[in-house]
C-alpha cells in the first residue's frame, strides 16, 4: 500500500479520551475511530490486524476439527425464553422490537441458537462429537464502555460450541480445545497463561481462562514460569487419542497458575521460588464445559444406541478477537508506539523513502515494494524524515527499510528491527530476503 | 472435509416454506437454516460459498485502489439526523434504544457514517480521491421477507463510497468501479448485465444496476447480446487514464441494455434482431454518483488549493454478497441441484467412495483427498451409492470423483463433470491433475 494514497489518519497528539496505552496507540496509529460510545469503526490498518488475528484463530480451530459457520447477529427472543435466560440476562442484552412488534435481541452469545441449530440437524449419537464455531460481531450493552476496544459494546469474538455423547468424550474435546488455544496464542506472538477459572453464571464444572500478561491487566495473576517456556506448537499431542490428551492436560495443569480470586497460598508456596511469577493479566479467552444445561432445558436430544433419547454434553469456547488487538498492544509496545508480532502486523515492513523524486531512492523503493505490494507499506509521502520515522515506530511494523540518497548510491538499504532497535546496512537483495522471511 | 464428520444436514424433501429454486436448494444442500423471519444462519457449506464470493469481490475492489475498512453495525441516530435521513427513512430501518435511552439503529447503509469518518481524517484536496469499502452485515426490516437470502432482513453487502475533488474525477471513479464490477461478476462465473438505472431516492445523475439473468428475476430486461460476449478480464483498460476509462465506458454503454422501467422501444428497434435478448434479471449490484448530497448536508469539506473549503463529490457502489449466493443458484442449476461455477463452489470436487472399507477404494480415496483436504469433500459415509450421487448432484461440486471396487482394481477413478454430465475414466494421477486445475 502506498501511504500517499492511503486512508491512514495518524495522530501526533495523544487523544484526551483514551486512558490506556492500547486505546491511545490504536487511535494515534489510525487503526480505529469511535462512532458512538463503545462502538468503533476499524480503519484499513486496524482491519488488517483484526483479520490476521482472526485467520490464525480460524486455522487452529480448523486444525482440531471444529467447523466454521456463521449465525446472524439478530436473534429471536423466543429462543432465549426456551432456555430461561431471556429474563435472567441483565441490561447488557440489547433488546429490540421489530416492525411487527416481535421481541428480538442483538446476540451477546449464542448457546441457545447453536443448540437449536444442532438439534434440527443432528439426530443420532453416531454423528457425535461435533464442534461448531463462528467468528462474529456481538453486542453487549456495557453500562460504562471504556478502554477502547478492550471493553467496547460491539466486539468481534470467536465462539465455539461442542456436543459430545458423554462426559469423558466432552473432556477430550475440552482438552483438545485447550491445546488449540495455547497454540493460537503462541502463533499470535503472545503468551496467554491458562488459569483455572470460577465457572460463574454459565455453570458447569470445568473452566479455564487465558490471560495475556500486561501491567494494565484487570486481574492479578500468579503462575509458574515454566508455563511461559513451553513450546505448544512443537508439543507432540495426538488429538485423536484420549491418553495423549490426558497426558498433555495433566502435564499442563501440573504447573501452578491462578488469578487472585482463585489463588491458593499453600499450593503457591510449593512452586520453586525462582519460577514464581506475579503480575497482571488481560483475559482473552475462556473455555467452559457445562454439561447438559442447554440440551436439557431446550429439550435437544439425539437417539442413542438403544434408540432412547440422549442429551449431549456441551462446552463453549470463546476468544475475544477485537479485544486481542488491544491486549497484544498492551503486551508489546514502547514509548514510541506499537511493536507488532510479525504474525499479526498490518504489514511485514514499511519502506521509508527519505528523498522522494531522487531517481536512485525511488528505484530502490519501487523494487522493494514490488516484492509484496499487498503486504508492505510504502511511505512515499512528501513528508520530512522525522515524521516518517515517527509514524513507522508508531505503527510498529516488524521491519523498517530506510532508503536515503547516501546509501542508495551504493545500492544499500538501512534495515531497522522495530523490536530490538538494531540497524544494519543491507544490499537490496539482502533486504528482499529479509522481507520474504517475515510471515513465511 | 470428511462428510462423515461434517455438519452438513442435507434434506431429501423440498421444504414447504421455500417458493423459489435457490431457497429450496440452499435449504436442501444444508447451506442455510432460518432462525427468525428473514434471518438465516450460514452453515459450513453455505459459509464457504459466501466467503469465496466475498474474496473475489474484495480482490477486484482492491485492484482498482479501493481500501477496505469495517464500520460497526450499530449506528447512532445522531448521524442520520445530521443528513436529514433519520425521519425520511421508513420502517425498514430497525430503530433501537440502548440502556441509556439513546437512539441507535442497525445500519441499513452507511453514507452518513463514512462521510463523517472521511471528514475526521481527510483535510486537504491533495488526499483525494479516496475510495473506501467494507463487506458487512446490514439489516433492513422488510415488511414481508421472502425467497430465503434473496430478500432477507439481515444480509451481507459490499458497499463502497468514493470522494473526489470534482465531477470529472468522480466520473473517472464511477467508470473504474463499473469495470471492477464487470470483472467481479465474470470471475464469479455469471454474467451480470449493466443497465442504466433510475437514480431513485439516493439521487444523483449517474447510476447503473447489474442484473444476473434468471427466469425468476424480479425485473424484465432487454439487452444487446454483445454485452454477454465481452471478456472484461481481458479488456485492456488503463484505470489511471481518463481517456482509457472513457473509451471503455463509451464502448460498453453503446450496447443497448435496459430494465422494463427504462425500456426505450425506438432505441431497441436499432439493435440488430439477432442480438436482441429479452429475459428477466436479479439485481446484484447498483452504483451511483450522487455528487455533494451528503458532504454538503453534513458540512464535510476539505481545503482546496486556495485554502477555501471544497465539498467532495461522492458515489456509492453496492454488491449484494449474500443475495449473490442465491442469484448464482437461480442462474445455474438443474433438476438435480446446484451447478456451482468453479470459482465459488464450496469444494473443488467431491470424492465418492462407493465401498467404504474396501482397501483399494479407501487407499485411492485417501490419496485423492490428501491433495487438498481443505478444499475437497470426501464422502466417506456408510450410505448407499444412490444417496451419495444424489447429494453430490444437489451440492453441485464442479467435479465428482467416483471410486468403486471395479475401477479401483485397475487404479481407475470415474470423473463426472457436474455441468456437462460427461463421465470419463481416469488414472489417479490424471484425476489429481484435474483437481489441481480447478481454481488454479
Amino acid at each position: 500500500m502506498r501511504l500517499s494514497r492511503s486512508f491512514l489518519p495518524t495522530l501526533k497528539e495523544n487523544p484526551a479520551e483514551a486512558q490506556i496505552t492500547s486505546h491511545r496507540l490504536m487511535l494515534r496509529a489510525g487503526m480505529i475511530r469511535q462512532t458512538a460510545a463503545g462502538i468503533y469503526a476499524w480503519l484499513p490498518v486496524g482491519l488488517r490486524v483484526l483479520r490476521n488475528i482472526a485467520n490464525i484463530v480460524r486455522h487452529e480451530q480448523d486444525a482440531v476439527g471444529a467447523q466454521e459457520l456463521l449465525m446472524p447477529t439478530m436473534q429471536s427472543a423466543d429462543l432465549w425464553k426456551r432456555s430461561g435466560r431471556y429474563d435472567a440476562y441483565g441490561p447488557e442484552m440489547l433488546r429490540i422490537r421489530d416492525r411487527h412488534e416481535r421481541d428480538m435481541l442483538f446476540g451477546p452469545t449464542n448457546e441457545e441458537m447453536i443448540t437449536d441449530l444442532f438439534g434440527q440437524a443432528v439426530k443420532s449419537y453416531k454423528e457425535l462429537p461435533q464442534v461448531l464455531y463462528q467468528i462474529q460481531w456481538k453486542f453487549r450493552d456495557e453500562v460504562r464502555p471504556r478502554f477502547g476496544v478492550m471493553r467496547g459494546r460491539e466486539f468481534y469474538m470467536k465462539d465455539a460450541y461442542s456436543f459430545d455423547l458423554d462426559h469423558d468424550s466432552a473432556v477430550d474435546t475440552y482438552r483438545r480445545m485447550m491445546l488449540a488455544y495455547l497454540r493460537t496464542f503462541q502463533r499470535l506472538g503472545v503468551r496467554a497463561i491458562p488459569m483455572r477459572a470460577d465457572t460463574g453464571p454459565i455453570g458447569g464444572e470445568l473452566s479455564h481462562e487465558f490471560l495475556i500478561l500486561a501491567p494494565t491487566g484487570e486481574s492479578g495473576v500468579f503462575f509458574d514460569s515454566a508455563l511461559e517456556d513451553q513450546d505448544w506448537l512443537a508439543e507432540n499431542v495426538d488429538v485423536t487419542s484420549r491418553d495423549s490428551l490426558e497426558e498433555f492436560f495433566t502435564g499442563m495443569t501440573a504447573f501452578y497458575a491462578a488469578t487472585d480470586e482463585m489463588h491458593d497460598a499453600d499450593a503457591w508456596a510449593k512452586v520453586p521460588a525462582g519460577r514464581q511469577r506475579e503480575g497482571r493479566g488481560i483475559e482473552v479467552g475462556h473455555i467452559f464445559n457445562f454439561g447438559r444445561k442447554y440440551t436439557e432445558s431446550m429439550d435437544i436430544a439425539v437417539s442413542g444406541p438403544d434408540g432412547a433419547p440422549l442429551y449431549p454434553e456441551m462446552g463453549s469456547y470463546g476468544i475475544g478477537v477485537s479485544r486481542l488487538v488491544a491486549a497484544i498492544i498492551e503486551a508489546s509496545h514502547d514509548d514510541n508506539g506499537i511493536i507488532w508480532p510479525a504474525s499479526v502486523a498490518p504489514f511485514r515492513a514499511v519502506i521509508i523513502n527519505l528523498k522522494n523524486g531522487d531517481a536512485q531512492c525511488d528505484a530502490i523503493c519501487e523494487k522493494l515494494y514490488a516484492a509484496a505490494p499487498d503486504d508492505l507499506l510504502y511511505d512515499d509521502r512528501a513528508e520530512r524524515a522525522g515524521a516518517k520515522f515517527a509514524d513507522a515506530d508508531l505503527l510498529g511494523h516488524p521491519l523498517q527499510l530506510i532508503v536515503g540518497p547516501r546509501g542508495a548510491k551504493d545500492g544499500k538499504v538501512e534495515v531497522k528491527d522495530r523490536r530490538t532497535g538494531e540497524r544494519t546496512e543491507e544490499t537490496v537483495d539482502a533486504a528482499l530476503a529479509l522481507i520474504a522471511k517475515i510471515r513465511a
